[in-house]
């Protein structure tokens, strides 16, 4: 088992990664300070992985909610079920809710947890690889609004993370591949020996070597917490560039209706879209964009966009992003591998140049 | 005008308490970051002062939204409308939210800025006696849940308060009276000068004379902000004082349908019940409860519950109250006019008597 901490004085809290951690008390019991928890899952996960949580903190009374599994499912009228549970368990505000599954459940069960009573305990307990190498880090919580991807949300940090190894075996194919997009993202934004390492590696991710699962899962973890730890509430721009390829994607995301594409499939694409603009730009090369387009596709990741999204509606999506300010919409762009930029100085022209080749595919 | 700051570190902010505020330019601008706001008020506050703010923020790009008018809409529904109207308008996260009215506007809309694309700015501009001496001051914002109120929310601070004095002449009577209400209170946990002030000057307040208002916004905002600054979070049990006569007065305002009761009113009447059952404790003596109720009797605030609730019902309401840690109820109770405290070691079976009073009148 690996442990570290992300930085945060008093909001500091621990990332623990490794095999069969659910089964172990301890990692839970010591980040719960009152006398019950409050379970949120879903329907895929907790018939795998309820029991073991429950019988973690049996000695706490435990209740929980198992909602419908999907990003179609993040939403407020979920948020609503989840309260009125709360409510109606008499959970207070001594109870730690726990978040049992991937990035939905994790983003929900965080945002309940920021707004229960005005804020209570909760633990992230990823269970697929996008959950563990990127969302279930760093406080972003939140549900989706039919006219934009996270709009509804707060910055709120768990009390630790409990990254169960073990249940990555249970991942559907392409989930375990929209988890790869995320570590591919670290790769390209600071840290290119991750990508290099991805390179040569990127077979033994999705046969699920365990050992190279490990270190995917430990090395993405340690990025995400540095930038997080300089940058906790995105006001400096540094913790903006977790967001590559992100813009584009959440477009995808509204765009197909949640749930049609895996947060991750859509970020895939985006990442190319993204880079095909910097190319346009002078920023980046043309071999850098094809040692990321092939990584891509090595994932099983998508690199052309839905064909019934037109470029008029990838523009009007982008420009209700989270990155528009003051009316200018700000993307994250790449000057090589391993190095971006948040930038709005980008060529509007380019950018529908951009769009248009993917959009005429 | 007088001025003065919630002392939050990072967070501080100015109070500002004068007569004709809405029309001063600078009050707004100095605390707006971005080019554009947007103004959240109601169908009976907007008529009279929208155009006033509107005309004060003319350098800006201004949206705004009017809901409808009372307790009953401080729900999730209403949320969902605030935040489509944001993204409609392409609010980013550099608009400035303004509250343009009295407690539940505020609360709203301090709730939507806390999560509207993880935080953005706002101003509170109270409108009412209540929201000026109280609920526009701290950071508390939120919505009711049909199974409790405020159960849903954030602890989130304002830019600054603009309370305009001059907008107290446009109130109903008896939202004059629930406003006082929360003045008592202060006098109750911890201000005896206040208290004796009162009871000399109830009737100037009532009659609406503006050197009494005057002193009394703002020596309440002066005893808000000092408990605020010690404990923002309700944390160490001194902000918890404030809730003096809120547990029972939740129970009223949900046990009758939210917006039957004002706030003020039913906290008066929760004060004096708490009054009662601190006698029973033998903490409080009869001779001060009886100042206690001529006071509130003598601002035309309700001593007597609602017909139609019971004992059982007071109970199952007071059972889900945010003060409920690992299932013990904790209340603020009174030990002399001027002192409060926050406990869970009084009688259960005092606290039936005390309901049993009230309920059978």
């Amino acid at each position: 088992m690996k442990t570290f901490d992300v930085q945060l004085g008093k909001r500091s809290y621990p990332i623990y990664i490794g095999e069969n951690l659910l089964s172990q008390p301890q990692y839970f019991l010591d980040h719960i300070a009152g006398e019950n928890v409050f379970i949120v899952s879903n329907e895929k996960v907790a018939p795998l992985y309820l029991d073991k949580v429950l019988d973690s903190c049996k000695k706490l009374q435990c209740d929980y909610k198992i909602l419908p599994d999907g990003e179609q499912f993040k939403n407020i009228a979920t948020m609503e079920a989840v309260y009125s549970s709360l409510l109606e368990k008499h959970c207070d505000r001594n109870t730690t809710l726990i978040a049992l599954g991937g990035g939905v459940i994790g983003d929900i069960t965080g945002f309940a947890a920021a707004t229960y009573q005005r804020g209570v305990h909760f633990i992230q307990v990823p269970t697929t690889l996008l959950a563990q190498v990127d969302s279930s880090v760093g406080g972003k919580t939140g549900v989706n609004h039919a006219l934009g991807k996270n709009m509804i949300g707060c910055f709120y940090q768990p009390r630790c993370v409990i990254a169960d190894l073990s249940t990555l075996g249970t991942l559907d194919d392409h989930e375990l591949c929209a988890g790869i997009a995320e570590i591919i993202k670290y790769g390209l934004i600071k840290d290119i020996e991750l990508f290099i390492w991805l390179e040569k590696n990127i077979q033994k991710l999705i046969d699920r070597d365990p050992e190279s699962l490990a270190y995917a899962v430990h090395r993405s973890c340690k990025n995400k917490a540095q930038i997080v730890a300089e940058d906790e509430l995105e006001q400096s721009g540094k913790r903006a560039l977790l967001n590559y390829g992100h813009t584009f994607g959440h477009a995808i995301e509204t765009g197909t209706g949640y749930g049609n594409w895996l947060h991750g499939e859509a970020v895939a694409c985006g990442m190319l879209m993204a880079a095909r603009l910097s190319i346009k730009q002078g920023w980046l090369t043309e071999q850098d964009y094809s040692r990321i387009e092939t990584l891509i596709k090595a994932a099983n990741l998508p690199t052309q966009v839905p064909k019934n999204m037109n470029v008029e509606e990838f523009l009007q999506l982008m420009s209700v992003d989270k990155k528009v300010r003051d009316g200018k919409l700000y993307l994250v762009l790449l000057n090589k591998i391993g190095e971006a930029n948040l930038t709005a100085n980008f060529n509007d022209n380019l950018l529908e140049e951009t769009l248009l080749e993917y959009c005429d595919k």
